[in-house]
């Protein structure tokens, strides 16, 4: 791994964290010892002590994905910063700089901070920032460090106003990089026509404290499945946001600017958008698509397997390499106490369940060997706080068995962990740490 | 607050804790300084340097719900082992125990640890462990504290030779006391009949690893709302359960205990337990009514505002002092994009969402005071992973105001803070951590 892009040495320095009572799954026989020491043991998930339920991550899935997405955006001329909300993982965040990504994209001040303590120089704020202690630490932080560069939202006047008063207030002396955010009528945030962004994009011209240096969009407010209707208003919207370039630099709003940030693109329509940000610009107008995709890294067996760009066959005609699941969660069965009921020791704690409930794929019984488990065999009717309800349809796990259970939706599966196995076959080769 | 079951010097030094990034909401100007060092302070939520979202809790709130709940128990002769996964907070643990809690209920292996490193002395595990790490660690910790007082479940014969086989295989010196569980057709874990149960109860007599102390229940799995239906299946069962206590003390399995544990008791129908585990006991039989109520300390707006037994003013006809919603969150408008929407700093990661979205109340405008929402001006649509879409029917919130939310379902919300401020009006009068 590079240093690029974040201090690799506050990363590694996660390795010397003494593992705990405070980190859930970890083994008690570990406790003590730092996280470095411990991996130096070579453990093992089913023979190193883990107590359930746990979360692991595939190294092999998570290696594949970083080099697909990676390829494909060099392939493809986009740049990338991948949303660090959904792993929050310092370590993670490494890989992906390392492989290349732009920098980082951040959703609100208590994460920008964390991605401050680890150095990450390049930040994507993908919202509007109007709190004025956010803002007076940003000044404060842009001061302390001249290579860190950073640029969010505005996508209203009151917002600029806002902004600029404190930052003024606070007595910024590096302006505040910001893109006008387009959005769509009935989406998320953003400006909902181009006559307001360009007023919009006016008013940050007034402001010294303020700097325009492109647009940002979020095409997946504005479409929700991959019909194609979904996906051609995808491409409409996407239309959009390219008229609106065009017409702020039309009126020399980017004139002086080495590059013009042009960002759009979460986990679902990334492809079309990279697509729509890489057709020509106008002349010499120094664009810098970039997209921020977070669910590739560790993809998912749920809402991401279905939304995917590269696992719509339809579309990509099996063209790309689709991305793999990496995330696997563990539980024990409890308790069996009527036909066709499973218990198991994981609950709405561990697992997501906003999407899709955690799909069973493997057993491993008594005997310790690990079995697919038979499609359509069980299913998860009900998470509770601290209860997995499977019900069963020919699969008969015993009490004390193992399952192994593939997840949907990382971002609400990672913020339930602070300390995840990342696993090589059987084996334990990294801790990831993750700050929520 | 006394030291009664648990390690107060361990909990006071949580004060010692130093603020920094690690702890999402915590103002950076506290970044370094102890948690104890900064409430010296003396901050306020709005001036103190606070970045949203936050949540706080409301100091009067829970200690009015302390008082009532202990004041409840005691009035009607039972015990209180309230659940603490619900907060994860040793803080807040220390409270429960210092207003006459019997002791701290755990659901996993990974919260008996967070609670041991605290010295919780009595804990009421209401699951079954059947892990062989679990088990191994749990036997270490009650050779090593002989004041340790702990019982879990069984509900299945496997579930017995598990425990005993690893209990024996870890060469455990205590007997680890269990309660037998009955459970109830189409419910949660437990023995689906009294005959299961007493052939359950035979086979801990036969291991001298074991130690049967009482039986278990759980109606909240029984019933689902406050309908008379609901209601008197929670009694049926409850009767069921006094049933299977008669007939093992009549087989003569409580013989020669100090005290019998029967436990029931969930968030919603708590009253019904404490009335049907007072009523008169086969002579002698020393019985100790435990309940594990943990929603009662934050209650909330949502639904325990519904099913907790004082709120039902047609069961309790206004006798008894409702509990009072402990916890708000604090979100910032970041967006005004159309007519009838606004987009806030809030999302499924700083809010609950399972069981109902959350509650504006509250509004705080560039003046600093804080008015009441009217009653249907707006509403909570949906929570993406970062933000919150607030639907306006009336309320004009601008970009940059804050809007104060109720919570429904304290157990998803805590799992989202590591450092929580208590406040007194506007003043935080303490920081609680959570372990999750």
């Amino acid at each position: 791994m590079s240093a690029r892009g974040i201090n690799i040495e506050a990363v590694r320095a996660l390795h010397d964290e003494r593992i705990d009572w405070r980190f859930k799954g970890m083994p008690s026989d570990a406790f003590g010892t730092t996280v470095g020491e411990f991996l130096a043991t070579r453990p093992t998930v089913f023979d190193g002590g883990f107590v359930g339920p746990l979360l692991t991550l595939d190294r092999a899935a998570l290696e594949h994905n970083l080099r697909t997405m990676a390829d494909w955006c060099a392939e493809h001329g986009v740049q990338l910063a991948p949303h660090g909300k959904t792993t929050m993982a310092p370590q993670l965040f490494g890989q992906q700089l390392a492989h290349g990504s732009w920098g980082i994209t951040a959703a609100n001040t208590s994460q920008l901070r964390v991605y401050r303590a680890f150095g990450v120089e390049r930040i994507l704020f993908a919202n509007e920032l109007v709190d004025r202690n956010g803002l007076a630490w940003l000044a404060d932080e842009l001061d302390r460090d001249p290579e860190f560069q950073f640029c969010c939202y505005v996508d209203s006047l009151r917002g600029v106003h806002l902004m600029a008063e404190a930052l003024a207030a606070h007595g910024a002396s590096r302006p505040v990089d910001v893109l006008v955010e387009l959005g769509s009528p009935g989406a998320r945030t953003g400006a909902r026509t181009k006559a307001e962004a360009r007023e919009i994009a006016d008013a940050v011209l007034e402001n010294p404290v303020l700097r325009l240096v492109g647009v940002a969009g979020y095409e997946g407010e504005v479409a929700h499945d991959v019909s194609d209707a979904a996906l051609s208003a995808v491409d409409g919207y996407l239309e959009r946001v390219r008229e609106l370039v065009a017409e702020l630099a039309g009126a020399g709003h980017f004139s002086g600017l080495d590059e013009v940030i042009v960002t759009a693109g979460g986990s679902s329509y990334f492809d079309q958008v990279a697509e729509a940000l890489t057709k020509p610009w106008p002349t010499g107008l120094p664009v810098v698509p970039v997209l921020r995709s977070g669910g590739y890294l560790l993809h998912d067996d749920g809402f991401y397997r279905i939304r995917s760009p590269f696992g719509r066959e339809h579309r990509l005609a099996g063209r790309e390499r689709p991305f793999r699941p990496a995330m696997r969660a563990w539980a024990q069965v409890m308790s069996r106490p009527e036909p066709g009921l499973a218990l198991l020791t994981m609950g709405r704690r561990d697992a997501s369940f906003d999407q899709d409930l955690p799909e069973p794929q493997v057993i491993r019984g008594a005997d310790g060997a690990v079995r697919d488990l038979p499609a359509g065999s069980c299913r998860v009717r009900a998470l509770a706080d601290q209860h997995t309800f499977l019900e069963l349809s020919g699969a008969d796990p015993q009490v004390g068995d193992w399952i192994g259970f593939g997840l949907s939706h990382p971002c609400t599966v990672f913020d339930k962990w602070s300390l995840i196995p990342v696993v090589d076959g059987d084996e334990v080769i990294d801790l990831i740490r993750t700050f929520f």
